[in-house]
């Protein structure tokens, strides 16, 4: 079995153990932020990582009401530009925390003023000993290339910094969260006999919005990095200014549809796919927009947009892995990667 | 001829009228920030507006040392959050000045104590009405659904932008725009010969970083909407991070590399683009990157990377445009688009 497989299997107890070994340090953090009086909130990140970091722009904007921007590291490491950052809080997000450019981000915040935090899988890592508050994963060491158990751990560590931020408001329905894992995993032989079907694809489209935005992007680098499909991904809203154009009958389009405020729009956009003859994939607890797509992976628990990331995604993760094995390829190969990349 | 063929030639005059009307105004700006001291600047676009702001982001972190945030919309719009936004610039674009998810964002922002700037083509729209402060495209009526002058008017608009926020320092480079535009407009007869390679692309990755950025998303979205070829658009820092293991040979990938601290990492990458057997067109002033590419897009005159994107973005959209008649496709008329976009 392939190193990535074994490691999705393992994010239930994953999720279990960062939970309860981070969760107590949710109140310390949060009075430290408080002191500081954070009025803005840089979040630093590249691949997998930067991914995860998506869905905090809209986690800690939306329950913080703390503006939030995702970093473009080359303006520091390039350019060479010194940002006023008083009042600033930036977060680095890095599996190994070896990245070399997201730690030259956080050294160069630190001298700006910025109070500093890591969240990484490593706790001796370069980035565990450079911040000044550390969110550390328990995910147990990601042997495999593509990112799966660190991503959704690096997701949890997001609602545990918008509860610090918001100092500390209720933390429990979090702890729903390695349950709802479990379950997901349980569509995995179901995943194995649908992506035959998917055997000689070799593009695609992935769609979703707001809070689910971020297992779009999650959903095609593995689908890239795994299986070489070239996949696009937009959020609905910006699909519809250009990219739409491109879909024609038989294009293949995956969709993100849990319940909440995007739900009423990816349902729309269903009906307009099927209109289109596009062969729609839709990952949803919802019938009512499993019944428009081609292809349904139904998600065994109704959880609303909130929590959906996290579970959400591991039917992508095994679409991925498996896809990538019926392909004749093996994910935890991935031509021309390693597992950390340095960029200068 | 398309419009949009039409509209592409017209931006040396549009250009130089935009510069010759908004320049004046660069002063009065910067006073009106620097009392409001603005401490961060959020961008709010969709589309190729969102493709000019990322530009944005870059030019002004690195010239005034004030962090960028890349607004989600749906933050403000679905989810209702309101953010702190004191000494907050938030600048809405639009060509229209109609798109009413950023309408509504500029409207809430102003109701937390933001200052607001519009930039679009249309002097009668609602943004222009709503607006503390506006910089006015003079691209005229654009009638090709595809942006083009109103994609370099952003981004000269941009560079104003800049200006005013580090209080007027000299702009006297700008001046140089329109008879750049007018240079890299005499690629036409070279592109239309060029574009008869690519008839039968059905997708292709487009590659830049840093400031020029930006024309990665802007031609990436034009061959989508134009052409409907599925192109993925990525940093080359990104990039390496997992979706270079789709490469693989005869993949189409076009490379963005005007001199600067950008530059030295394209030659890297083209060379490694030669070794997978990639097919590679380079667009660059330098022969030292073009000899290295299966096809190149030499710009007649070197120009750096502070300036480049407004030269460097025509030939990729005389690429779209004629590519789009190759493959007996009308520009003006892309699938299933209007000319404006509505969003909830």
């Amino acid at each position: 079995m392939s190193l990535m497989l074994q490691e999705i299997r393992q994010q239930p107890e994953a999720l279990e153990r960062t939970l309860r070994e981070e969760r107590p340090k949710v109140a310390a953090l949060g009075r430290f932020l408080a002191e500081r009086d954070i009025r803005l909130v840089v979040l630093v990140a590249r691949g997998s990582s930067d991914n995860a970091a998506l869905f905090g722009r809209y986690l800690i904007e939306i329950t913080s009401n703390i503006p939030v921007s995702l970093a473009a590291p080359s303006v520091y490491t390039l350019y060479r530009a010194k940002l006023d950052l008083r009042n600033a809080l930036v977060v680095g997000i890095s599996q190994s925390g070896e990245g070399s450019d997201i730690n030259q981000v956080l050294k160069d915040a630190k001298h700006s003023g910025a109070c500093t935090l890591g969240i990484t899988n490593e706790p001796r890592s370069a980035m565990a000993q450079l911040v000044d508050e550390l969110l550390l994963l328990r995910a147990g060491k990601e042997r495999s290339v593509a990112a799966t158990k660190t991503y959704t751990g690096q997701l949890l560590m997001f609602y545990l910094l918008a509860a610090a931020l918001r100092q500390g408001r209720s933390l429990d329905r979090l702890s729903q969260l390695p349950e709802l894992a479990s379950q997901c995993l349980k569509l995995e032989p179901a995943i194995q006999d649908l992506v035959e079907r998917y055997r000689f694809i070799d593009h695609c489209l992935v769609v979703g919005r707001g809070l689910i935005y971020t297992n779009v992007f999650e959903l095609a680098i593995k689908l890239m990095e795994t299986c070489y499909v070239v996949s696009e991904r937009f959020s609905s809203a910006d699909f519809l200014h250009g990219p739409v154009a491109m879909i024609e009958a038989d294009f293949p389009v995956i969709v993100f549809a849990p319940p909440g405020k995007t739900f009423k729009e990816m349902r729309r956009l269903a009906r307009r796919l099927r209109a289109r003859r596009a062969e729609c994939l839709a990952i949803s607890s919802e019938a009512s927009i499993l019944e428009l797509a081609t292809r349904a992976v139904q998600i065994p628990v109704k959880v609303d947009e909130f929590l959906a990331p996290i579970p959400y995604i591991i039917p992508g993760q095994l679409f991925a892995a498996r896809l990538a094995e019926v392909k004749g390829l093996s994910p935890d190969r991935p031509r021309s990667l390693r597992k950390i990349t340095k960029t200068l």
